[in-house]
């Protein structure tokens, strides 16, 4: 999808909180800030919003010399998530149909996010759990269990830190052997890298594979060829995060998309409101979106 | 107060707002705010928010040609608060502390601000009445009373259209032969003019003055020299709206500032959550803010 003028300035609030992880003088957040304003008075809107919000964290490196801005953040993060990981997967061999338990427990994950929700707290992560057992999945679903059933070989775009040791859950349940984890190639943001899948320790239990690129999201031509081929070869791609969504929203292929819809333009795209629970399939691939 | 680098984002999003307000061409919209973007790059923050938007509207309306951009807003804005007017009366009437009943009322209204929030719809003003009847008033509410008491003369600074119906019930309570009632000289955003004192019938009342000045708040050397001295010389001054709080908090005088509290920034200078329904003396005239 395209960046809407709505995009800016949530951008511009995403950039402050990013200014304000990289350096804790106050001079250096306003000069970085001014400098983005300046150069976002003449950005391309026909990219979508990580591939903008790439540039900005480009842009945000080269001055802080920082390269993972977000590591110590992230490393909490798994912890956070690991501790809770007994008990949800407790609740998932309980449930009358595991594999939807677990996608919903995957996609209450994606709470974890700090391009929308800087502050994030424990407290939201226990409250996204809690509604992600009761609210309605809105897309899909059916769909999905059968294309995990049909499926010989699944490439999992994994999103965010944290979130993706939720991801075990829903991996576990569609048989690990099939499945590849692609991570960010880089640092995005608290997007997870190799060093998180290892950390909550998807690396034992699938082949896990950088993406080539440090975008928020998954843009095809920044990333690796290996990548590229392997995303046209699988049977079934399942994206988290509306990262993955928004940049590969228009994309052919038998893609599904797991997330939680965040902000007021992917909720008109989606037809669903903002908080909602998505599991729905790629409209490169079908006339509507929801179903 | 200065701009925060924080109130940037949100300066952006009102702007959006208002070019669509002024024009249905999306590629004026995006003109428009790429124009805002790169001046806010170099904007100076030493000035208050009310100061920079106030620039921007007249940029927007330079542009569009358009002199009063929201006079259809403000009129259905006037109509709908007259109409919750006799109800909201009779509980002035009826309350144990009539005087506080209605500055609480008063300060209720203040919810009907499109800069903050441009989807405002009558259930919004319904549930702040609500809270408003129920919900700590914070501040210095005594302090409040006596100076109401001891005063001869009031000038009251109205903020938004709307509103200025729900201050009707609080200048009825101070006794309008010792009120002045200032409101903006020149249309901006939503905030009440001379038209707007007319339409809920305060030019009936009480003496209305306009302040010289179209910035959204009171820039005490953007007004008129008249309205300066009129300043100057009441002894008791009421400002309605975070506007008049941004533009004044700083300045000595018995002011007292009545006003829902809409954002984490002044929020924070006042020690209350957003959404406080703040009855607060001028921090010119003490150590701390709030009580």
């Amino acid at each position: 999808m395209n960046t809407s003028l709505d995009c800016i300035p949530c951008i511009l609030r995403q950039t402050l909180e990013a200014a304000r992880v990289a350096s804790s003088d106050p001079a250096e957040h306003e000069a970085f800030l001014r400098e983005v304003l300046t150069w976002a008075g003449k950005m391309d809107l026909r990219q979508s919003p990580p591939a903008i919000t790439q540039q900005i964290h480009h842009r945000l490196r080269e001055i802080s010399g920082k390269d993972d801005l977000y590591r110590a953040v992230k490393d909490r993060q798994n912890l956070m998530a690991m501790d809770m990981l007994p008990d949800l997967s407790a609740r998932v061999k309980a449930a009358k149909n595991p594999l939807l338990m677990s996608a919903r427990l995957a996609i209450a994950g994606n709470i974890i996010d700090l391009g929308v929700n800087g502050k994030l707290t424990e407290a939201d992560v226990h409250l996204a759990l809690k509604q992600a057992l009761t609210e309605p999945l809105s897309g899909d679903p059916d769909r999905f269990q059968t294309a995990v059933r049909e499926a010989h070989s699944i490439l999992y775009l994994a999103d965010n830190a944290g979130e993706i040791a939720f991801d075990r859950l829903l991996i576990e349940q569609i048989l690990p052997k099939r499945v590849t984890l692609a991570v960010r190639g880089a640092p995005a943001i608290n997007d997870a890298t190799c060093e998180d899948a290892r950390q909550v320790g998807l690396d034992q239990m699938v082949e896990v594979i950088g993406n080539g690129s440090d975008a928020p999201g998954t843009i095809l031509s920044d990333c690796s060829p290996e990548f590229y081929s392997r995303f046209r070869q699988a049977d079934l791609i399942i994206a988290k995060g509306q990262g993955n969504f928004e940049t590969l929203c228009d994309e052919p292929g038998n893609i599904f998309f797991l997330f939680k819809v965040k902000c007021p333009l992917v909720s008109e795209l989606v037809h669903q409101p903002v908080g909602s629970h998505m599991l729905v399939r790629s409209r490169g691939t079908q006339g509507e979106l929801a179903g």
